[in-house]
């Protein structure tokens, strides 16, 4: 099959791969019919992270091929969607709601889905079928839960984002774009986005921001303070990963307000002393979109939100080369990957 | 009046100080019955804070002498507690119970109640009246309350303890302690407290741990998780404030599990990425103790409860001094100054 490669940072090529094959008795083969590249795949590719000779992707959508001798729920196929870690969905991490940090976790990144095919460990407790065939619309919707929808969406349930909530988003990529969707699904009273570029506004507005700032760091903050009678937001999403978008959402947060956060960390380092009297309570860490999974296809196969609006840029999995170029240079919000 | 100065590290004086008077028509003065010594009161003894004769004490039970022109709630002869941050509790920040960082908070430590009279700001706001006359066991419980109590409790709240929960606690100290207290009342199904001085174990086991751990650091987690199925507690209370029992709390904690931090933070820096991969609920900071003053009072005044008992060492206000050396080289857990 073909699949993508990174070489090393910058370097990526689609090439012929290995045929996946079910190694367990609880995998699954799909058959990928789109994946997409993450914005935290360009940490490799900008050389934050190694990136020798890597298979590349972690979300997919596609459609079930084989299954392994002791899969239950899944058949030949169904149409499915899955999360960027595999998951029993079983043990008492996955009951608590937790998937992403299941007790048998299994990276998909380890496994690259910009390909043809991939293998789908602890199929059974990874992949929700989808009900019915999806349009073009809905398809690419069910390829942004798999990850960033799903992400935005825990970043804003960590976050307690819900009715009489002001709700601040760090971060304009696919993930802080979706938050805002989320905030809004979940009742949010006001959603502030923070961005300064235009098309991101736009969709950020689409997605139902109320507000916009463009200010950053401590102006942002004084902003955001300006905006909520001195006191904060309630509740923070904050999808960047970087030192600076880390403190933007800690102290754009009232005491007693919520951080969600989601974006990557990379350099980042939070003094004790500051955490303890910004006083507002932090969860993030990879998102357990596996349980927030069939209630987004629902609101996806119904039609009630199209977060698919934020593929900006749709290619073949031949030229995967040139979309992880475009989201580099921020041409591209997001990439989708036709197979 | 007399009250406690610390001159420098180490050097702790009872003298002659001005009588507190009504500055703010908001304000009261208390005739302070009993105060205590808090751990957070040894980080400038040893040197770790800055003490250049500053006025000592944040916690207090007294009887109300004088009240300002605009105090309601409040009367001249009431015996009332109140938190070491005096609060409004009408702020937005106050009535989402996050009253230690109101907006218009006045830290008592700057006013120092180890003194035989205090000015309390923001009195009708700050101070809980208690019904009734307290014994001298209660009495001792009520300025448990106005601190460690409460401290302990926002804790175990902060690291959502409960029924069906597993809680760990780190630090055996009299908040950690209280700390076990409040997580077996909020319902905990089991409580596992770290400690290896057995004075402490035995209270700590009277207020409720199931279980003991005498290892730390890397060894205690692997103790925890050992006991959890591999999963770690569900809801740990951090009471000490170091890098070490702060990485042992993240450590002891299963994802998606909370981590309640009351310890004040001196030296402490978490690692982003370490921290988004560990998964957890983070909350803490200065505990809203007035948000449980009236449960707690009530518990009390029922003899529901005995807090009272992390009390080891009692002295007249005269010989402070004794009992910060005490509980500077551990022979008092928690100095209580009668005045």
């Amino acid at each position: 099959m073909r699949g993508v490669i990174m070489h090393a940072p910058g370097d990526v090529r689609v090439e012929q791969r290995p045929d996946p094959v079910i190694e367990e008795p609880t995998d699954a083969v799909i058959r990928v019919t789109a994946s997409c590249i993450c914005g935290s795949d360009l940490w490799p590719y900008r050389g934050a992270e190694p990136a020798d000779n890597i298979p590349m992707g972690h979300k997919y959508v596609g459609v079930v091929e084989q299954i392994g001798a002791a899969i239950e729920d899944i058949q030949v196929g169904d149409y499915v969607v899955g999360s960027f870690v595999a998951s029993d969905n079983t043990c008492e991490i996955c009951q608590a709601g937790f998937q992403s940090r299941c007790q048998h976790q299994v990276m998909m990144g380890a496994i690259g889905t910009q390909a043809e095919k991939a293998r789908i460990p602890l199929a059974d407790g990874t992949l929700v079928k989808v009900p019915g065939v999806p349009t073009d619309a809905q398809a690419k919707s069910l390829l942004a839960a798999s990850d960033v929808l799903g992400t935005g969406w825990f970043a804003a349930v960590a976050a307690a984002a819900g009715p009489e909530k002001t709700v601040a988003v760090v971060g304009d990529g696919a993930v802080g774009l979706l938050g805002i969707l989320a905030a809004k699904r979940l009742g949010a009273d006001r959603v502030i986005a923070f961005s300064r570029h235009a098309d991101r506004q736009a969709l950020a507005r689409k997605f139902g921001a109320d507000e916009i700032i463009e200010e950053r760091g401590e102006a942002g903050i004084a902003r955001i303070k300006e905006l909520t009678n001195g006191y904060g937001a309630h509740s923070t999403i904050e999808a960047v990963g970087t030192q600076e978008s880390m403190l933007q959402a800690i102290g754009s947060t009232r005491p007693g307000g919520h951080v969600g956060y989601v974006g990557v960390s990379h350099g980042v380092n939070l003094d004790g002393l500051d955490l303890f009297f910004a006083t507002v309570n932090l969860l993030g860490g990879p998102a357990p979109v596996r349980r927030f999974l069939p209630e987004l296809i629902d609101l996806i196969m119904t039609d009630q939100i199209d977060p698919g609006l934020v593929f900006d840029l749709e290619l073949p999995l031949e030229e995967a080369a040139k979309g992880y170029q475009a989201m580099d240079e921020r041409r591209a919000t997001k990439v989708l990957l036709t197979i």
